[in-house]
């Protein structure tokens, strides 16, 4: 079938999908976890075959070692599957009920958003979370993952297909796509297809973004900074820029640009620079940097560029607004963090900073969906509408108005023979 | 200046004008309604031009009709304003804050999006609507007005500048744009705005969701039902389709199509057929209602058209699941009704048709946010994402992630030196 017919069908199964019950849906998800650890041999087996064709064909360490499929993999799977059972069905909640009149009810309950297309590269584990969690929330997916997981991700795909339609989930709701040309298939469906969720390289994600009319959710990039302000405590600024830094450079929530207060430049940078001189993070500076620690000089495009590596950007500042300034011009939006010992410095901070994610001393690397508890997550939105920040199961539902009348009748309202009441109630449909 | 300086104001002033106190936007929202009134002749005169202009170059009547702005277009909009002021600010709305540790408190607080692109047609008072919206949710506004309200709108939106300036929004927070090609500019702009909510004609609306990145919120149609059930009372059933039909035929959640169970069909039609009549609608039907009812035969076109008119399409089904399959596949996921006696089956519909507003025994024309109670309304959206059915204010709201911490870093919850908490609490930030 081509990528329209499997679209076609996705968008029917939601239907039936999104009125699932809770049970068959979690016991479909049981099933899933108890099939992947009883087939898991073939599971290894085709992930192998990837692992060998990766290595003959040179894929970069990296990428081999996130192709993987493991035993530690599957059980990371398999306990995210179950924390998914024991989350309460995010479907079908009454949101509130307001009485338009006595005997007209208008309820606004949660639903599915519809079919999501999600592309991840070579991550097999993320076939396994994602489509898990598109079924929770009673979402229909087409899944396309990289080319060079492609014998894994068929196993995967069949066991979750065969395990979820055994325990009653209407067949369709989960396709795989194989071919390169299905991307930008996908990204022309808008009638079947309700959110794509891209996950990979920013130069991948900013791609589907700029070539689809369907809405996208996720972030190209993630600049972050973290913003030592004059009332800083030292040694507070020295541990978490390290971390925002250090603590895992490959991630978007790392920091990859500091800005130092000018009164505060000359006690902070060395101490600093000392503190990551034994992580081996480079640093480049701007010209007033340079003067104060012995740091290659920045350039513009420093500002604008997320290293991922054990790589730093330093800029002093001659004030708050300076800073805020800074990173809503260079910024992503994503995670931006001060650190202060002012309580209304912090404020001012985190009101203007125009990002989804605005930290008082603590960590950028805080902003992560399993972090702030969600549970499972679905990816870091750095979008102004929908979901913002990291997006959990939340960011897979939307909700539908639900008005039970007994025969009413606008022209009795425009005609002034009845008259709204708008009292919120207490109810649930 | 050119779109983009202007969008580049917008959205350098969006920072600013999120963070402003209610008290400050109140305020300015009580300039404006006095500023409108006091200036209504200026308005009124400019209004005349805009009429003079429209006669002379033939504008159709309707067109007319939705151009002008007189006394009773001035008290409805400041009418408008003042309900405004009386809801409450949904800025800076502690959503929840969760306990991530002892001493990490995270916030979701609600926020303006940012900047909103307003396209509009005829209709000034819009302007002063959505400009109002704005200002109350904190976001800055593009507008662009139909160029045959020109003189209109210039008056407008000087006096709302003027008077919300004054009152203390920082300046550069509502723009006019004047020509033409400033639509096509807008929509490359997805650096400085971050929403487009387009009101107009559907295929006005369509071009702007086809040719634009930045999010579109709205619908471009609205091909609403009416399922009469084989167990709905038939009495209710007439009245509800009538209202339905005819209330006013040229709005979105007006019905176009109509669809009836075979087993009550040659009860029904024919006492649907003699109301109708009486408010001149005609009729088409498929082969199986020409068969009970004098009326033309519809087409498969029939089904996928918005009429907007005094006009109605009827089809016979066999079953329940064939109407939500019919209106699944042809409708525009805006309003569906069920009129039927039977609870199991309208909780059927309610959950299987994929459409924003779904109702049982009620008219469609319920569907709108004055009706909702949502006090003011920024338009109907068919989206599956971020805003669905009637859009109120908090169509323009997002929300941000505030992280309070006192020197947290990750690395000590990474090696188990700490652990998290995850405990909802009741605080506010």
């Amino acid at each position: 079938m081509n990528i329209m017919e499997l679209a076609k069908i996705a968008k029917k199964t939601s239907i039936n999908l999104a009125a699932c019950d809770t049970a068959t849906k979690n016991n479909a998800l049981k099933a899933i976890a108890e099939a992947l650890e009883k087939r898991k041999v073939e599971i290894f087996d085709a992930n192998k075959k990837d692992i060998e064709a990766g290595e003959k064909s040179n894929l970069a360490l990296p990428l081999l070692k996130r192709l993987k499929f493991d035993d530690n993999k599957l059980n990371e799977v398999i306990a995210g599957i179950n924390s998914l059972i024991s989350l309460p069905d995010p479907v079908g909640e009454t949101l509130w009920c307001k009485q338009l009149d006595e005997d007209l009810e208008l309820y606004k309950v949660s639903c599915p958003i519809g079919v999501i297309g999600v592309i991840f590269e070579s991550r097999p584990d993320a076939l396994v979370q994602i489509s898990s969690l598109c079924l929770k929330s009673g979402n229909a997916a087409l899944l396309k993952g990289g080319s060079e997981a492609l014998n894994t991700n068929k196993i995967l795909t069949e066991i979750i297909v065969e395990a979820s339609t055994n325990a009653g989930i209407p067949s369709g709701w989960v396709h795989l796509l194989e071919s390169r040309d299905d991307v930008n298939g996908m990204l022309k469906l808008d009638k079947y297809i309700d959110l794509l969720i891209p996950r990979g390289s920013n130069e991948f994600v900013q791609y589907i973004m700029n070539n689809s009319t369907i809405p996208v959710m996720g972030h190209a990039d993630g600049i972050c900074h973290c913003y030592v302000d004059s009332d800083a405590d030292i040694k507070m600024a020295v541990d978490i820029v390290t971390d925002s830094k250090t603590q895992y450079v490959s991630v978007c929530n790392a920091t990859e640009t500091l800005l130092v207060h000018k009164d505060i430049a000359k006690e902070y940078l060395p101490l600093l620079k000392k503190e990551l001189d034994k992580k081996n993070v480079s640093l480049l500076g701007c010209t007033e940097t340079t003067k104060i620690i012995d740091v290659d000089l920045a350039t513009e495009e420093d500002w604008k560029t997320e290293y991922l590596d054990y790589k730093l950007s330093i800029k002093i500042v001659n004030s708050l607004e300076d800073a805020i300034e800074h990173i809503n011009t260079y910024g992503s939006g994503h995670t931006d963090a001060i650190i202060t010992k002012n309580e209304s410095k912090a404020k001012i901070f985190m009101d203007l900073v125009d990002s989804g994610n605005v930290f008082w001393n603590c960590s950028t690397r805080f902003s992560d969906g399993f972090r702030y508890g969600f549970g499972a997550e679905v990816g870091i939105s750095t979008n102004k509408i929908h979901a913002r920040g990291p997006v959990g199961l939340d960011g897979l539902l939307i909700y539908k108005y639900k008005l039970i009348g007994h025969g009413n009748i606008v022209s009795d309202y425009s005609n002034n023979i009845k008259t709204f009441k708008h009292k919120m109630i207490d109810k649930e449909f």
